[in-house]
């Protein structure tokens, strides 16, 4: 082969709570990263802010504090074990490098000025998810960073258990 | 690492005649191909039908034969081009299996068509291209594609001296 010295790529995994998001981190370990890789795998979490829930307020229903603080308290869990879920995929993997970012915002916006800032080699994405709420009323968050990171971008669907498969 | 054992992997890469499509037929090899690999890479090269120059014949202007037979070789004198071109590529990155398919028809069909019956473990393709007429009317192929197809879909795009980056 042309390349037998290891190089030392960033592979930035967006992952959410969807299992989907998951199996991409799976398949990105298991395709990509390469045996004697210096990889560094870093696993981004977009966590949702506080008007994402307001924007759901359609109705003039407005949310008590109570729901307010329950919900941040809900994603802060999520965040919590989405990453350990993720990491222990990594290390379950094997030894590669893994670094974590659990940032406040929109999914799309998120995984677009992170790919920007860290310039990965690649951006591995599942074909939906990024948010549960957000993603009924936007679409595909993995379209849109497809078309707006300068990286190369890999959308891995999960086989046959998606329903949207 | 967890996987030592050389898989034997299907990699589906749609080729056509621009420079994005080869560099993510390179990137591909060097980033996705392992060293020890059994990977076959499958060219996939999709010809123009006659319908589409009728197709681009809006104004009531008819082609003469002449021009629709100049058109066909030509298409054919690009298939052999750009197949002689991505196997090159191949064969300067080492050994590795490679598999070239020339279809006929319009480039998103085609490759999702041979992605649904190959079912390969990873399509890769460019985010522009497959066709220079076809996509300045049908859009992103790349798009269609990763929104139908199965399998993994790897996005690659041409740093820099891409004007549409």
């Amino acid at each position: 082969m042309a390349e037998t010295v290891a190089r030392e790529r960033k592979i930035l995994v967006a992952v959410d709570e969807s299992e989907e998001s998951l199996y991409a981190l799976s398949w990105c370990l298991e395709n990509v990263v390469s045996e004697n890789s210096k990889d560094t795998l870093v696993l981004l979490y977009a966590k949702p802010l506080r008007s994402a829930y307001t924007a759901l307020d359609g109705t003039g229903y407005l949310f008590s504090s109570d729901i307010v603080a329950t919900m941040e308290r809900h994603n802060n869990e999520m965040a919590d074990r989405v990453m350990a879920r993720a990491k222990k995929i990594c290390h379950d993997f094997g030894e590669v490098a893994v670094e974590t970012r659990v940032e406040n915002g929109d999914a799309r916006d998120i995984i677009c000025s992170v790919a920007q800032k860290l310039v990965p080699d690649v951006l591995v994405m599942g074909s939906h998810g990024y948010g549960l709420i957000k993603r009924a009323f936007l679409g595909s968050v993995s379209y849109h960073c497809a078309q707006n990171v300068k990286c190369p971008v890999l959308v891995v669907k999960r086989p046959k258990t998606s329903r949207n498969n």
